[in-house]
């Protein structure tokens, strides 16, 4: 007690005394002045007009509502679907917790599913972890993975360009970032080369324990070939790292000649000696693909070759938070389990898939083509996921402009042509660029129309801006 | 790279080298070795066969597939807050992200919501924060506040018995863990001379900065007096604490004579001095009440006098997650904005609400009741939540029995209640007790009808047991 008692009151939470890793922690983002603005900046697909998948949406609410199971107009798969969840529910209700790990059932889905994408390869269900959205499986699999203090301090790989939510957990948890460059002269594909650079550059710092991989790339738009990943695994074996791939965006593939290939399938097709070895992390979710969930914050994980012992401590602790929205699990089980060709909702769910999958495949097409075609624009192809990261030209005029005004070259872009068009976009500094380069990312999710006039409202800002600071 | 490359590959996530503060998270529980068991060991409402208000889930169903605004079935109240909240979702879909805060005119709501509970206090929609569930925001509330290392490392007090989420979230965080326990004697009382006791011993060796208080109480049934808070808040202005207040059991109050007092109501009418000064965040979730929704992971927490600086740290924490689930924030919306009395649900919807907490209310007459007949068994007044602490008086040779299996007394008395009676309830050392008692918690959950067996079970089983180990 101070000695004049509670008079003396301080406030106790201030930026002296909170947290000093949540200061580190930065969110790529840019304050928006307009209330109209075109946002092209998140990677948010029903916000921007595409459309759910018409199965999903009648199973949710078949089970928010069950009086609904009575109801002619729902066609039978829908239903059975449902009372299926329910069934697997506490008192046959969304509203009942489920296990911290998720709902067995729908577990044991997700394992099918997994073996089916992988061809046959094995799933064990207790591997699976669902989780609120890949972002709360992500963070706790890190959080797992830290420890030590100064030259022993966890140290975890990340790409640059990164998805932000790897350095920010990353800063909350006090680890070492540990950066590894993706080579955009070869459309931002990953390079074993610069992974032992970075990785021996680390090691004179701290204990690198962890590798990130986002596949296909957010912000860059990359699919990593399957030789790439095969080199990545051996490489993670070598150097005893422990493997994180995120695959949110598996689905969202587009380009003639690139495929998905998850970690788990290649580390098994390498043989026993990798697969039996290497421990692997993979996250999933209900956000991004063809279903573009984001509201529901469904996602799964799953681990390999976890020392089984960890694997009571990552289960208590996911059992702290109690457990993952439960309609989320309910989503994320018709993903896994979608209308089969004897089912009544099977064509009009194959039609809404595919002809949203088209649809973001046309849109690639388009912002690569259209952006490359502007002077000071270079754009390599969005092979993947929803995004593209041209780089861009800044003159030397506008260089010194932004530093005058204590803003990053690219932000300072990027807030003119907010200014000036209302269209949203992030600048690179947001998810890290190689030095005295200046990237902005935009996503392909605008309905084609409005995407058709944000590239020319783009195209013509840039070549005004170049001549504004020539 | 060791010598001999991965052929000496050992695994990188061990027992060794995990992150050693989540091995000192703590959970409680029972493993279950039944498939049938009897369930009253924790606080989910649904999964023991309450039921859903059906309003509720009327418009979350519409929400979810809004075509049915178009059928006749709905209620016209239910499609007009389906279509209110639809509009201010993006891209009017439960699909999309939300503001990390969460949706802006559901902040609103609760807002207005707060100023109805507390007679008028005004409340600022930007002070309201919307989470996953309440675990979300006390775990991130807990995060802001932790800091410093040895003597100056962050404390927190938290009342003994406690939910076991704070202990497992400061021990993950790193945060002193301060213990102060509530008067048994005086039906799980707060008392300001334990409080200071308790304070002044943390003193010695490391920094309080908060104060924890759950009100109702979990794992208790305790509802505190209104001069009980005003005492507490007087505590916390005197001694520089930081409060949290978890109110998620507000509209579970049963007892005559008991009233929900909120921690904002009391500061406030405590004047100026203490509503500008005293920093508060309080909780509330839809997990309980009358509404029993844990699935749908919704809650909120409104933070008063938090530092500007800090708030917008806050703001920048809640953003790595992106944001809670958007179903959980629609439950939340209708919770907070129910049917009026000139709508049409109205009439359906009190008299739903009434009946579940009249049934809860007489459940926790009878819990209270029966135990108490049974001689070895005390047991407070269940005045309010979902739950009552019993003290047991065990034996002395079942006490060493216990300590041979490298068992605590009460999780020794628990298991056999099981294995002989298939009923699940919790031991008190899971929640924390005093020294030398012992407790168990079950919840008042099950159907009367099953909860009179479930007494009655017990009952037998404690003289059984006494029997057994005189
Ligand atoms: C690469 C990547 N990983 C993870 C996430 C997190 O998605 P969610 O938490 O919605 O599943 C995102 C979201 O944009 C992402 O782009
Ligand atoms: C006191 C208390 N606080 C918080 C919670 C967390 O509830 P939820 O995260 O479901 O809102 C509970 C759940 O039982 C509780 O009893």
């Amino acid at each position: 007690m101070t000695e004049n008692g509670w008079q003396h009151h301080e406030r106790v939470l201030t930026m002296e005394t909170m947290n000093p890793n949540i200061k580190q922690v930065e969110y790529a983002g840019i304050k928006k002045p307009f209330t109209e603005v075109i946002k092209a900046n998140i990677g948010d697909c029903q916000a921007m007009g595409q459309k759910p998948i018409t199965f999903f949406r009648q199973v949710l609410a078949l089970c928010s509502y069950p009086d609904l199971l009575e109801d002619g107009k729902f066609p039978e798969d829908a239903k059975n679907r449902a009372r299926r969840i329910l069934q697997a529910c506490g008192g046959e209700s969304l509203g009942a917790y489920s296990a911290s790990q998720g709902i067995e059932m729908i577990r044991q889905d997700v394992a099918r599913y997994i073996e089916r994408r992988d061809g046959g390869i094995a799933c064990d269900p207790d591997n699976i972890y669902l989780s609120t959205g890949a972002s709360d499986a992500i963070v706790t699999m890190l959080k797992l993975l830290v420890s030590g203090e100064g030259r022993t301090r966890t140290g975890v790989m990340i790409s640059i360009p990164q998805y932000p939510l790897y350095s920010a957990a990353l800063a909350e948890l006090g680890a070492v970032q540990i950066n590894y460059f993706l080579d955009e002269d070869n459309c931002w594909g990953l390079n074993i080369t610069e992974l032992r650079r970075a990785l021996q550059e680390a090691k004179k710092h701290c204990s690198p324990r962890a590798l990130c991989i986002i596949n296909p790339g957010n912000p860059t738009g990359q699919v990593q070939s399957r030789q790439c990943i095969e080199d990545v695994i051996r490489f993670a074996a070598e150097e005893n790292l422990f493997l994180m791939s995120d695959e949110v965006y598996q689905d969202n593939v587009y380009a003639d000649g690139c495929k998905f290939h998850s970690f788990k399938k290649v580390l098994f097709e390498m043989g026993p000696e990798f697969s039996q070895k290497v421990e692997l992390a993979s996250f999933h979710s209900t956000s991004k693909c063809y279903m573009g969930e984001c509201g529901f914050r469904g996602g799964y994980m799953e681990v390999l070759n976890l020392d089984p012992e960890v694997k009571v401590q990552l289960t208590k602790l996911v059992s702290v938070r109690l457990c993952p929205p439960v309609p989320g699990q309910a989503l994320l089980d018709v993903v896994v389990n979608p209308p089969q060709p004897d089912e009544p909702s099977y064509n009009t769910f194959i039609k809404e898939r595919s002809d949203t999958l088209a649809a973001l495949a046309e849109k690639a097409g388009m912002t690569q083509e259209i952006l490359n075609q502007v002077p000071g624009i270079k754009c390599n192809p969005v092979q993947g996921a929803m995004y593209t990261f041209p780089q861009i030209h800044l003159p030397p005029k506008a260089i010194m402009e932004a530093k005058e005004k204590g803003q990053s070259p690219d932000m300072f872009y990027c807030m003119k042509l907010l200014e000036e068009t209302g269209i949203c976009l992030v600048p690179g500094s947001g998810f890290g660029q190689r030095e005295g380069t200046y990237h902005f990312r935009m996503t392909i999710l605008p309905p084609k129309d409005k995407l058709k006039i944000v590239l020319a409202k783009i195209k013509e800002f840039h070549q005004h801006f170049i001549e504004q600071f020539f």
